[in-house]
């Protein structure tokens, strides 16, 4: 498929952000966002288990990065290096994606209570899987949980600020900048 | 009201965290919950809004209390020391309740969902109000949201270790040795 072809999943993906976006997540049916790209209903449902899918399929694939990155970080690496390899990961992966739909996405979860608790409950996967890949390299707790929970404080963090601020820094290079300022803020106090 | 007959808000809030360790949150009603302490639904509704409130209806009070431990940290802190003041003032209010009920209030959040992510959205408002409240004292951004989160992840483990560990250590000297591993970690890392 050419460029300027996408494939259905992509379209229906652009189509709903557009659809949350204009008329809000809850006023939004699959249907519509099916009419909008010329397809089926049932054909959305192919592609998405439901409307909010559409917003969180891709965390999967976004947790097994993050915990790959932190598994292979050199032997020996204290637990926020080892965390920020796996942010990292996280950054080269979302930051392939088009940062106008990342701003689209995070504007729909910011408007909506129950969307921005699915998305804190992500996270908070995300920081369980985590403080589980440093137990397994030896770091005892609470510091794995402190650490696994910094680093997605920092994933958060930086692409809030890749979405809304207006130079074109690149998300690889927000992360390892917001990361610096993590570490800054303990080294002080 | 002397010690052996605590006022019915108290008896329903008791008689709320015992039923919904045995059978269950979802699977306890209100009326069961009146009925257990020998008073009328309206009773319960007159107490709490819901069933849900009987777990959250302390968070206004405890985010009041943190925030004002933050914003009364003496001058010049670093912003990690104004939140390990607000947590000392946390782990006094949340301290003087009775452990047990806290560990069980523990273990119903815990294994339900929607009360685990109710939880977070309640840790993320509190955070929210601290870094409000680190950047009124002159902190900037990313740097008061770090702080705040990483206070909040201090907060939810050492209340962890106060109900599930078997040692009798109080609440504030547990918050205390949770906030000093952070810091070992972030020193070291």
């Amino acid at each position: 498929m050419g460029r300027w072809e996408p494939d259905s999943r992509g379209r229906l993906q652009e189509a709903a952000l557009a659809l949350y976006s204009e008329r809000g997540f809850d006023q939004t049916t699959a249907a519509e966002i099916a009419a909008r790209v010329g397809v089926t209903e049932r054909t959305f449902f192919r592609h998405f288990a439901d409307k909010r899918e559409v917003l969180f399929g891709g965390s999967e694939l976004l947790r097994e990065r993050i915990v790959t990155g932190v598994a292979e970080a050199p032997e020996g690496h204290a637990p926020l290096e080892a965390v920020a390899r796996g942010l990292d990961t996280a950054a080269a992966l979302l930051g392939q994606g088009r940062r106008d739909l990342s701003a689209q996405r995070y504007a729909v979860i910011a408007a909506n209570p129950e969307l921005r608790e699915r998305e804190l409950a992500k996270l908070a996967d995300y920081a369980a899987a985590v403080a589980a890949t440093l137990r397994h390299r030896g770091v005892s707790e609470p510091q794995a949980t402190f650490a696994a929970e910094a680093g997605m404080s920092v994933l958060r963090v930086a692409i809030e600020r890749w979405v809304t601020s207006d130079d074109d820094l690149s998300l690889p290079i927000i992360m390892r900048d917001s990361m610096a300022e993590l570490r800054a803020l303990t080294a002080g106090g």
